[in-house]
């Protein structure tokens, strides 16, 4: 069943034009009798619907009754991405995404090579939410990460309260990341990671963190690069999180 | 420190000419007086070394005594990976290594839209070959994943013995990974997983891997692009795999 994304769902029927309508009728190619999930990925409610009528400016549809939505993140989750190069930050939203992130911050770091001006980055938050959404509707979640606008690495790992395990990765670190996430795991706290960019953290931005409370940890004896670390470590979280949950029906 | 990789490293001076001259010099830059590591990929044994001389045609190298590389892979660990488009492929292999893959395969489904046929195959095998070994030097890796040539579905499922923990991943599964897989993790099991293209695995395919032995687990609510697979459950077991390892000293 295919899946759109409609920001403010309501149940009756509604002509929608725009970028919502293109993306309806051009992107995901619906016509006139398809059926459809229609979810609201800030709310995580959705509900069945159906294309009454699509042309080119705008889309009609039917929505029916509102409900929670079947597949959404249960657990608090950030990921702090250290601003990388080119592509490899999107790609880094896309896995997070899929991996059950809740919150998506990207932040610039010493290391960083991009540097991001207000409106650069009002662009890149506007882009990075998009994909966000995307991957939300592709792999069948029905709410969609927060992605915050991209700030400085301390003023990111201030976003996070400390109720939250709180892991900031670093290949030169002394502690394994097991212990900690195994023991946050098991009392279902909230989570947090940091990473930081292909460069690396500087030291003095992580003693910022150990300063703030996080804890410090490695993932073991290879060196990962940036863009990988996401996957591994939220496909940590995500296998042992479905140790003690019921096993989706799939799609 | 610079990593090389040099098949058939051995101590004391030699000369290298064409591709492996031609990566020493232009790839990695390196200028006579540099020093490096050397490390064979095949047998994970490495060197300190230092370039004695280079230039367009040839290097001349110094080889110290040989040793145990000091990163290797330390747990038997197969990946194999359904044939996917484009380049998605080469991510799974890059991924694979870094997170310690010692061994992967890529597998033609039903499903998979690209066919390869001999001469493909064998030009396939090399670029994934290539891609892990520079993959591995990146790491910081002294060994490199074996890749073994594409193959069908259930000879790829054949090639690993019933020793191994065998997991094949697919959404519509009923078990989740984390049970057997924590199990095996403790005694300390070769490894094994299989997953397939982006358009899934068939019923056949499934039962094929169930009637060799291979449980059939899930990874949780949300599908995952067949990229990101691999990632994710490799970064399970190496977070899981640290907790009983010592922390490395990192790069």
């Amino acid at each position: 069943m295919i899946r759109a994304p409609i920001p403010g769902l309501a149940a009756g029927e509604h002509r929608l034009e725009g970028a919502i309508a293109h993306y309806l009728a051009r992107v995901l190619r619906l016509r006139a009798g398809d059926a459809f999930v229609a979810f609201d990925p800030s709310t995580a409610r959705e509900a069945d619907a159906v294309t009454v009528w699509s042309d080119a400016g705008a889309v009609t549809v039917r929505i029916g009754e509102l409900r929670e939505g079947a597949a959404r993140a249960t657990r608090e989750l950030v990921w702090i991405q250290g601003l990388a190069k080119a592509d490899k930050n999107d790609a880094v939203v896309r896995d997070a995404t899929e991996l059950g992130a809740t919150r998506i911050v990207v932040a610039s770091t010493r290391r960083s090579v991009v540097k991001l001006d207000a409106a650069r980055a009002a662009e890149r938050q506007a882009r990075w939410a998009r994909i966000a959404q995307e991957a939300a509707r592709q792999c069948g979640r029905s709410d969609a990460p927060l992605v915050e606008s991209p700030r400085p690495w301390a003023d990111a790992l201030a976003l996070v309260g400390a109720d939250a395990a709180r892991f900031c990765l670093w290949e030169r670190a002394a502690e394994p990341l097991a212990p900690g996430l195994l023991e946050a795991l098991a009392r279902e706290a909230p989570l947090a990671f940091a990473c930081g960019p292909e460069g690396g953290l500087e030291d003095r931005e992580v003693d910022a963190a150990r300063a703030l409370g996080w804890a410090v940890a490695s993932l073991g004896p290879f060196a990962l690069r940036t863009e990988t670390v996401a996957a591994a470590v939220l496909g940590a979280v995500r296998v042992w999180s479905a140790a003690t949950e019921p096993a989706s029906g799939g799609r």
